[in-house]
């Protein structure tokens, strides 16, 4: 299939292992595309849905496997990876493996799939199931492991949410999404913890979230600076700094809420 | 001074306590916008500069706040407030504090300013000095406690960054700057652990910061959701959240980083 034909080409089978939220929306989008899907779930869930949109519903990880030559694992985590490809033939398979794990993790699986004859891609996704399909939500998925599988499969992989390759290092997808989803969720934490301090104080809390939201959003892209070492990102003295973070813990004690996440993040301040 | 001509009206005295890198960047903004602007700081620091620019330098904070009918506050901390008026006579005067506090703290020093004579409004800063003067940059000071106050200043007070006036509550001030600024620094917290993450990985650091300042960009409006309840922020499963997060932290270790930041974080979501 070349770069000139490929609009014309019939949508390449696959099959995917995994049906939960993210599986499903992923499901929905091949289905949609015309492609060719088998699908296997531990329990049943929701497989009569897709058979209903076209899916074919395999009745072991084993037989989904051998339907495709492409095989996309959703799973819970890297161990449900391996308990459902257990009994499975690898042999000739190219292996895309969007379950969320460590680095240390899809090396160790990359290893595996490859002993056991298959081609192996890791795949780490930034978005939630909502974002699947809507290429305006900004999703993507990080791609890092084998590049000829990344490059064989980077259209249906497409289809339903954009790819971005990392390198030849099948731990890369999941240290930049690792990366990401940390930042991210110590983010969310302190969204929650500004929302404990003005609970119940009388402010209008839907103002004050719009208020939280633009102030996050307008000082998320001073983290770009963070890669790259800390000393050109704080324009705020020693003092100044100790002063602010001393009264971020006290007004903490005064509103009643939990000072570990100021704490924490004092102390990875002050440890970079 | 009525709307109609307030623009031909003189630019109104004041007087400024506090000439840290934030007093310096407001004391410049009005001396620019031709404020007749009365500085004092403890020690002499950059008056020498700030009089060059055509500001009165005070001997005393006693002297500084004789000199002028509203008197702005911009010092280390709330005690240094305290500690730098205890000599001034307030009778009359119009004390605008935009010393970084906690609500309490804001409460007991309206109070106090009160006993004295004065009225008082408390101000907390959404902005580092480089975004001082700079409309476009979006940072602004929230104010709460006399109204009165802040209308008859307003325009004086806008000069230097934007007002968000949120209530009569003097500590309103302090509560939103200090639960934004809470946010901001667990953001930033993560934003380092994920920099941390892939330190020596052999990632570029110039382009993993370009997509994690992005990530967070993304992401941030999302946060809205969180000041009115934690109900319909997740789309994600609490089976699927908790893999994440156990991800998330086995990551840190591997990686040799600390993971007291992720614990915090998940403990700031399971507790709410």
């Amino acid at each position: 299939m070349s770069d000139n034909n490929a609009a014309s080409a019939p949508p390449a089978p696959l099959t995917l292992l995994g049906l939960g939220a993210m599986g499903v929306a992923l499901a929905r989008t091949w289905l949609a595309a015309g492609h060719p899907l088998t699908v296997w779930n531990r329990s049943p869930g929701r497989t009569a849905e897709l058979a209903a949109a076209g899916a074919r519903v395999a009745a072991t990880a084993a037989e989904a496997v051998a339907a495709s030559p492409l095989v996309v694992a959703c799973l819970l985590d890297d161990a449900s990876v391996r308990e459902a490809l257990a009994e499975a033939d690898l042999t000739g398979k190219d292996l895309v493996d969007l379950t969320t794990s460590t680095p240390a993790e899809s090396r160790t699986r990359a290893v595996w799939a490859n002993e056991r004859g298959a081609r192996f891609l890791d795949g780490g996704i930034m978005a939630v199931p909502p974002m699947i399909g809507v290429p305006e939500a900004g999703g993507y998925v990080f791609y890092s492991g084998s590049r000829d599988v990344f490059d064989a499969h980077q259209e249906v992989l497409a289809v339903p949410v954009a790819t971005r390759y990392v390198g030849a290092d099948p731990g890369f997808a999941a240290l930049h999404d690792v990366a990401l989803l940390s930042a991210m969720t110590a983010m969310f934490a302190g969204a929650r913890h500004a929302a404990a301090l003005v609970e119940n104080a009388g402010i209008d809390e839907k103002e004050f979230g719009a208020l939280l939201a633009d102030w996050l959003t307008a000082m998320a892209p001073a983290t770009a600076a963070y890669a790259g070492g800390p000393a050109a990102e704080n324009p705020t003295s020693p003092a100044v700094a100790e002063a602010g973070d001393a009264t971020l813990l006290r007004t903490a004690q005064e509103q009643g809420v939990d000072t570990a996440l100021l704490i924490a993040s004092a102390g990875s301040v002050s440890g970079m």
